[in-house]
């Protein structure tokens, strides 16, 4: 006989429990919509500093504009108006390697150095170190290092002393983040450029150090996103730009011949 | 010269900007996530009660177990590992007309009563005749009212006093709330049997009375799925039980001759 | 003991059976790719004919450029290029009921008149008087009809005569293709101005005509974008254009203050 | 002023064409389905026996009974009734890197072992050597062979023979299948064991010798698979199942406390 033990959502005729909370009376009016994501993916209570920098991190990456998953958003709305889930769907399947991809690519590049080193310095002068040999062993390797660059914030992404210093507030300066701080203190010794620590990676490191599983670091940006794509909608719904954007394509499209 | 305006995220070489507010600034370390996906779709930001509010919402709508879009998101991760963004988009997907539609039905259908009124009612009495009127109509037309029923909750859905009680502390209960209730008071009269008001139905009406768009009420519904749909990978990732589920549905199979 | 049967496919270590055919020796190297997807929506072999008839509906339908569906495809590809799948997805979910819908929009409205018909005409004057009643009473209703007009080929979507022509050839121009034509032929007595019988509607009719079920004959249309969307992503791949779509709406992207 | 180039889809006032063809004269009716997904995925028309082997590989992939793919499409219906577009769309986000993936996998695997030798083999004894090395390199680095093993047909997949049979019949047994049939001879020398060539890894070998591009071999996977995925909802829509599959998993649902 199939046993699908869960701590999630579970109900009978008269009450409804979720995380072994009861849902109307212990939940509902008295948990954020943030602490309890946090809850949902750790099954653990997060404290009041952890959710103030988990939610920062939310707001970090919940919308930036016309990005391609806004776009496919609101064109898909556009198609199938009669789908609100298709649209934010659609917009989501976006969240890949490229666009969404660096929140858990530098969480868990920054957690496999983290993970071989036998203990973690303790002193910024131990984590330049750590971080020196890190960026000069990936030099060596022709290989990026996830969080470092940004093509629009050339000086500095804002987002990223604000992030560690609401971190450094809560006392959740942890190694991800001093190692990613690293980072962006000796890079340039190595690159011979100085690059920017760019948000999207600042917030891996961040819920790296919140003990968050990284096999769901993109999850996070994810719920981020659809909270950014909501309002995207909205926005389409009162000033309506998709049939403009689609015109817009179509009217520059070009026959060309078949390429065998 | 195409020319799309947006008050969402913006940025220049030093600043990003997201609703008017400087994001790092402004909005990092201070906005909570409810509160900022309410003033995504809205563009104005909402006061405590009306988070407190919303937040109830997405609470009751986060999770409820294994249900078909449970199912799907860990089927979907099982099968494609690499990709948490489509085995969330594919959860999502089934957030249509049968399993998450109630909130946006009963929420339309709700407004939809109110803008034939002239002027709302102003006391209990008032809204059970409404309600009264309303329920004879739909009786006459054979048709049932979005949100009325629930297939395990037979004698009460406990979110259903939960969410009214919050919104009667904040303030806010409002027209949609009010004949919401109202329909509960007085439909047996008219059924011959007492049918619960449902949670998902009291959603849509706590959502209809705090101004949102009614053409997103399945968003919100969506976006607390989102945070959901992440605790089942979370627990997926720690007790799968996708493959179980598979394969007992796999071992079932029975080959039948085909049916033209 | 849970059982579900199916006639789809099926295998034991040996053999594999589809539609309760062996697969390996009576359909690979035998049947067409089209003629399966027929035999696998009815549990029925279809002729010759019905499968010509098929095609040229796939055909019609696979591709028209850079829609919103083939926009879709090409900006979460740029997003995500680790998930094919994805792009496909995201695409599809654009064929809802304004782009893709009219092909099922028109199939069921024309199964629906004529089940309302006690025994359907069997000349030209008959199809031509039930034809003027149809577009009479949706215009009294004041209704679209489905399939009819197209906002490019104002003087005629080259598809419609063709199909027809194909169905006739193959013996299969029945009800609904008989009722659509008429439509054509007198609804500018009624409307006072001759619009074209578009593309995807004659495929609606055409499908339905092949006893195809009408809940998927959207389904059809999906199917055949399906090939088109691969169609895009294999362009895309050779001369990118996804980024240069995406660069131009961001360009053209205008801060503006949020209205409440 | 920008300017997108496509051989695709592209119409004017009277006519519309694709891929440099008029449309309706001379695709509709004259050009099978299998048959354009090929053209259009590489601009140029293949050959009957091209067209043969393409359509014997669809074949082999389109359905294979109660899958998570099946499973998911046939729940996502159940939930959202009126968009077919998210059951399809649901269902192919399935066809990640572990079900369906292999077909990508083996002809990638391939193309990289031939990219690495200055002439390809031109007898078997040939191809069996540079199969033994290829096979003892995998051990070494303890990787596995895409495509070699499956867990049902332990003592061979029907339809590797059958696929290799075909394309030999046509001519078009090239050097992804020559390799991957000498794997299949010289690999019990290496592993000890004899395993079966898998129906999904040959069909990436006759893809690829079809000169179809590596990046979309998945996708034509997926384009099989959308036809399977309409055979599954027209069975569901007269056998229906999802319901009870929800039902068996919900019964099965243990509450269990949270583990943090």
């Amino acid at each position: 006989m199939a046993d699908y033990p869960t701590a999630l959502g579970a109900s009978d005729r008269t009450t409804i429990t979720l995380l072994g909370q009861n849902l109307a009376d212990d939940v509902m009016g008295k948990v954020g919509f943030g602490e309890l994501a946090f809850w949902l993916a750790t099954q653990r209570r997060p404290s009041a500093g952890e959710v103030r920098v988990f939610e920062a991190v939310l707001a970090a990456l919940a919308d930036h504009g016309f990005t391609p998953t806004a776009i496919v958003t609101r064109l898909t709305y556009l198609s199938a108006p009669d789908s609100i889930q298709g649209a934010l769907a659609a917009g989501l399947l976006g969240g890949g390697s490229r666009f969404l991809g660096v929140t858990e690519d530098c969480g868990r590049f920054l957690h496999d150095v983290l993970a071989d080193v036998e203990s973690p310095p303790t002193d910024d002068a131990g984590w330049d170190a750590l971080a020196l040999a890190t960026v000069r062993a990936r030099r060596e390797a022709k290989a990026f290092i996830p969080g470092l660059g940004h093509h629009v914030h050339k000086d500095g992404d804002p987002r990223t002393p604000r992030l560690m210093a609401i971190a450094t507030e809560e006392g959740l300066f942890g190694p991800h983040l001093s190692l990613f701080a690293a980072i962006g203190r000796v890079h340039p010794q190595v690159l011979g450029k100085t690059l920017p620590l760019n948000g999207a990676g600042v917030c891996g490191a961040a819920l790296a150090d919140l003990g968050l599983p990284l096999e769901l670091l993109r999850g996070f940006a994810l719920l981020a996103r659809t909270a950014g794509l909501i309002g995207q909608l909205a926005e389409e719904l009162r000033d309506p730009v998709a049939n403009d954007i689609f015109l817009s394509v179509d009217r520059a499209a070009r026959p060309a011949p078949p390429r065998p």
